[in-house]
């Protein structure tokens, strides 16, 4: 069975014009860039070219580019290197809907003595700006704010946020691992001084990143040995990849314009078919900004992995809003962090487009979700009985 | 021109049955192992089997192996966790002949207040062992050796380090990058707490590695974020190299008897070939126990940089054994710790052999490399000249 592939922000297809950018690295040409041989030396050219392309697509100079092997390393390398390029400043700010990449890592450093002040939301997933001024102290060694919400696609306002962090001189990275590739960066006008981003949320093979490092910020490495990416990174070089990702941030700032018009279209579409026919049914932080291909809808009254599971059935692949792993039984941090009731966040379904999102994806998930919710509210014993958890969740994991 | 490519201690070319099996991730089966649809399920199947398949070549339990970036990462994760999980113990055992991923991060250690024993080797690169044991300390909370060197491809005496470190109870850790694949490791029988291999050392790409934690051995996450690894190693899992790598340690374990046969074959008739053709040329690391496929030479009077230079326009591929980055002219860090005499070490090259060396590839640097040894020597000024250093060398990095 084809999937009905709609969990796009949890990893995406290959693009077919970036495999065949990569696959040479993969055969023929496998020498080391670091080599002195031509053969090594040639592959070193097309590594140049790589990070001119992301340069490119992030309006930065490729020197401020650094190739890691995903997302996580590139927010803990951020954080890492701000705490140690500034050892006497101990105070971390974050918000509570950040990705685990930046929440665990935070979490982790409460117990080794920094003091971490993590932001809330409001209903809709939004940053209070004020409390973000207020939380800024002498000792903050680093505020680090997600651009978009990987579980509602909430945008928060980087613009607005860099103008307060950057005036009280503190150093700013944003995990922009959702946001780059559906969103236009443009780092020239954005004062950041690190930003994440991941490949494999952008039609590059999983297992490569970026750190963006901002030309005069301090930086130190997280991964300490050889003398590649400038000493910034150490590691042979993971060239296909690197290529790859190249590629793929070109393709996606080509097309960024076109198919966001397409995707939000699909995206909006499958919202309000799903809001007409099923009934107690909202949209998590369908009040904020949202990425345009990201739905994150809650069913009151019934379980997301049931849903889940029965839309499986169907070849339809989308995420649960619940953060049912280890058994627990509390609904994701986001949506927890947002206030969502509980009957409602237990509900949660994340669809999440992509350029290969086809309008008969769309279709079969309007055709065949409200009946299973439908029977899965028939079904449910905790259906008009506020405050009780399905049991279903403690058995899976993911 | 088609290399002939001596530099497989460098990077590797990735096995065409590696690549067939990697591919279907790269383009079908993109769906990520984290995820609740049975689309992200069945690629987790894939990744339980290269898991075992590794842990089959290695002789240890699938749970002992964790996903890597790479090497380097595999260095760093091991020595961090040891002094994460022990924070009372500040000195580090180590050798002069380590890869960078350990030296370097051992240096860096040395800034943040960690003191690091540096073990000597003798003039064929082999370690002391009374020197070892009269370095471990009370507070030595962890031994880095590597199995196998880079360069000279001299072996350490692994069980019997293992013999001398475990019974004082203290972490050992071995940096296997350059011997996984090359010599049978047997981890039932080698009590080591941790062991890094590197995919594109064995026919895997690039990007790829593995950390061996035994059971038992405490761990701290270097990777802080995600659930992945079981929580020793987060981010994304980059699939379709760790089905390659899972398939490289399987082909590798399946061959390796074989193949090194072979390719000692072809290492020694080089190594006679070239000893015989070219006078005062001598063999660093020639007495001890050496990996089958490298070959580490030394040539007086002349310049491995403008011997690679001259070898390249045959499309001979090797290395250098001065570390002539950053303009430095010193000779490589390895053979200083030898003590290999300054006229040899600069003129050392580095040839190191896969399973795709033809014996046309061994004819062909026999025929070409003596000329230009002597063409060298004939233009150079400093032969006969002792103690003094080409100029050559600081134009160029690598």
């Amino acid at each position: 069975m084809k999937p009905v592939y709609l969990d796009n922000n949890a990893t995406t297809r290959v693009a077919p014009e970036v495999l065949s950018a990569m696959l040479p690295f993969l055969s023929e040409q496998y020498g080391n860039p670091s080599s002195m041989h031509s053969f090594g030396g040639a592959v070193g050219g097309h590594l140049r070219e790589a990070r001119a392309r992301v340069a490119r697509g992030l309006s930065c100079d490729p020197s401020e580019i650094i190739f890691t092997s995903c997302g996580t390393e590139s927010d803990n390398a951020a954080i890492r290197s701000a705490l140690e390029s500034q050892p006497e400043k101990r105070h971390i700010v974050t918000t509570r809907v950040e990705h685990p990449a930046v929440l665990s890592l935070c979490q982790h450093l409460e117990t080794k003595g920094y003091e971490v002040t993590s932001l809330g939301v409001d209903e809709e997933g939004r940053l209070d700006l004020e409390e973000l001024e207020k939380s800024l102290r002498k000792d903050t060694a680093i505020v680090s704010v997600m651009y978009a919400n990987n579980e509602t696609g909430v945008v928060f306002p980087l613009p607005e946020i860099a103008g307060i962090v950057k005036s009280r001189g503190v150093l700013l990275h944003t995990d922009a691992v959702q946001a780059v590739g559906k969103l236009p960066i443009d780092l020239s006008k954005l004062p950041v001084d690190f930003l994440a981003l991941s490949g494999h949320k952008l039609h590059a093979p999983k297992g490569v990143g970026v750190l963006y490092v901002r030309k005069g910020t301090p930086f130190r490495p997280f991964l300490v040995g050889g003398h590649q990416e400038h000493g910034r990174r150490a590691g042979t070089e993971n060239t296909a990849s690197i290529v790859a990702l190249g590629r793929a941030v070109e393709l996606a700032t080509e097309r960024i314009g076109e198919e966001n018009t397409r995707v939000r279209a699909q995206r909006d579409r499958l919202e309000r078919g799903l809001l007409e026919a099923v009934p107690d049914s909202r949209i998590n932080g369908g009040g904020a900004e949202r990425l345009p291909n990201t739905l994150s809808i809650a069913f009151k009254y019934v379980e997301g992995e049931a849903i889940l599971l029965l839309m499986d059935r169907f070849g339809i692949c989308a995420s649960s809003g619940s953060a049912c792993t280890s058994g627990s039984l509390e609904p994701s941090h986001v949506l927890r962090a947002m206030g969502v009731p509980f009957t409602f966040a237990h509900g949660s379904i994340r669809f999440s487009l992509s350029r290969y999102t086809t309008d008969a994806d769309v279709d079969l998930v309007l055709k065949e979700l409200p009946p299973i919710i439908a029977r899965l509210r028939q079904l449910s014993p905790f259906s008009g009985k506020e405050g009780e958890a399905a049991a279903f969740c403690s058995t899976h994991s993911h």
